[in-house]
């Protein structure tokens, strides 16, 4: 990261620097990147800001998770061959002790899906709608970003549990992936419904759990259409990152007195004693086929930037995820 | 009430009327009103939206809680000369079937106390820090409103708890009266000081509970000095009852998830069950000298348009009543 941007990152944000390789020291491996996680939590630590993680400073390598293969080793835990998840950067080659990074197999799993439902994502959704938001068996649940990584999941997952799932997303296209793929109940296009109408319609009763990643004018909508007892997981607020101005406060906060309801924040790293147990369960989904990862691959670590933007432009579907070099 | 107020009820928002006093039925009896409670939840039952409570319609009788005397009755349960607490309305007589009625001793406490903190305010307080707000020993705690009647009781009960309380109330004297009289750590006077300075200063490790009485920017304030899982306790938001523009939200609840944190909303009925439990422990800690209870008591029915005013214009110390006639 060069500078800190203002509003969406552009240019300017962002250096490519080419250096020569160097050897890893007694201890340490070196790692040939091959899959970059993009996510956009990543904008929030691009602002110098007391947060649940340091900002990621000025000329230092952009923070984010990784995939890759160990090409040079002096740690007898990591071999040559072994693959491994970890905070690679936004890089193709890193040097590390290994602390923080953990194997991974590539022929259980496509690799891309490691950064993704089996990895940071698929962790953040199922702590998220499990424990979070203490999901019962039946409860309506409305999911926005939910052709997203996360909310793609957290969907998933509660249609398992036996829950009336419903997605927010933008455009007709993803809403009819929601339901036709994704097996959700329903879909509001955020773009060209009345999303207020369609709340009524979906939630004669009100709304049990509400997984919101996107904040802003939805997140209001959503708290005056709560069920008594509600549950709200505030999971991230992508309406909200790129802001100029200050972040739009939900209006409809006093829907939390009426209703006895809660709203609660998380961050995925605090569930990282149940991460193993959590990726099993997962996994497990995924062989059964009740939960389907999608993962939409861009290539070129030189694309960062304008891939990147992806996160913002709702032109994605499913995870993000950037290809800085080959197999 | 005559008509709904937009903003602060006025004039022509109430209509005092006379009428011959009717007799009770059968399984009935016959209350003289002495005190009625004035909360700033009734603010919120003139207004025509959906809430936890139905709205007081016009030309209905005012809401209210009240205490008083039985002067006829034809119920065996409710004998003549007993006093009772219940949803009496702003009246000098009210006939009931004793629905939601109970009985209150005038001889282990005065009655004003029954309509504050050995009534709805007492319980709101109880069950709002200990339960919602799921107080631990040890505890930071930040109480705003905190002079007022929910609030007093609320800062007294974390005290008893051995945790380090901060009041926000309005004036040097109100501040002067939460430390020197009820035993808080601390005050902030939110008309003169820099609230974000103290709350610094106060709080160097954050907030662990929040109990809100105001919302606005407090609540913002508030959210942006949260320790990590911090609790936020809604139980009102006084400076946006009489808003004539849109509710501010708190544009910093972002904050909830920067801290795992909870923002949990609560209204007094829902524990109902264990009033009884929770009048017992108030009146004890009464008896012991460790909860002070004060009342601000005004005079005359007539007198209920101006006195209910001063729930809003920070004049008032401690739980407001009016009493409506003389024993």
């Amino acid at each position: 990261m060069r500078k800190r941007p203002i509003g969406l990152p552009d240019k300017d944000t962002w250096q490519l620097i080419e250096n020569n390789l160097p050897e890893p020291s007694d201890g340490e491996f070196l790692i040939k990147c091959e899959y970059i996680s993009l996510d956009p939590a990543m904008r929030g630590w691009l602002n110098d800001s007391k947060s649940y993680i340091a900002p990621v400073q000025i000329n230092e390598v952009m923070r984010a998770g990784g995939v890759g293969k160990i090409i040079k080793s002096n740690n007898k835990d990591f071999k040559v061959g072994e693959y491994v998840y970890g905070q690679t950067g936004v890089q193709q080659y890193v040097i590390t002790d290994g602390k923080g990074y953990h194997k991974v197999d590539p022929d259980l799993a496509p690799l891309p899906m490691y950064t993704g439902t089996l990895g940071m994502t698929g962790m953040t959704a199922y702590f998220g709608i499990l424990e979070v938001g203490e999901l019962k068996e039946g409860d309506t649940v409305l999911v926005s970003g939910a052709a997203g990584a996360v909310g793609s999941v957290v969907g998933q997952i509660a249609k398992i549990k036996n829950c009336k799932v419903i997605g927010i997303a933008g455009g007709a296209d993803k809403c009819k992936y929601l339901i036709d793929e994704l097996g959700f109940d329903g879909a509001i296009d955020y773009k060209n419904d009345d999303i207020k109408g369609r709340l009524k319609e979906y939630f004669p009763k009100g709304i049990d759990v509400y997984f919101d990643n996107v904040g802003g004018e939805i997140l209001d909508l959503a708290l005056g259409r709560l069920a008594l007892h509600a549950r709200i997981v505030i999971c991230g607020a992508i309406s909200q990152y790129n802001n100029k101005t200050p972040i739009k406060g939900p209006s409809n906060y006093l829907a939390l007195l009426v209703n006895r309801a809660s709203m609660k924040g998380m961050v995925v790293f605090d569930h990282a004693k149940d991460y193993a147990q959590a990726s099993i369960q997962l996994g497990q989904w995924i062989n059964q086929g009740k939960l389907k990862s999608k993962e939409d691959i861009y290539d070129g670590i030189e694309n960062f930037y304008e891939t990147f933007l992806k996160l913002f432009s709702g032109e994605k579907l499913g995870k993000l995820v950037l290809k800085v070099s080959e197999n």
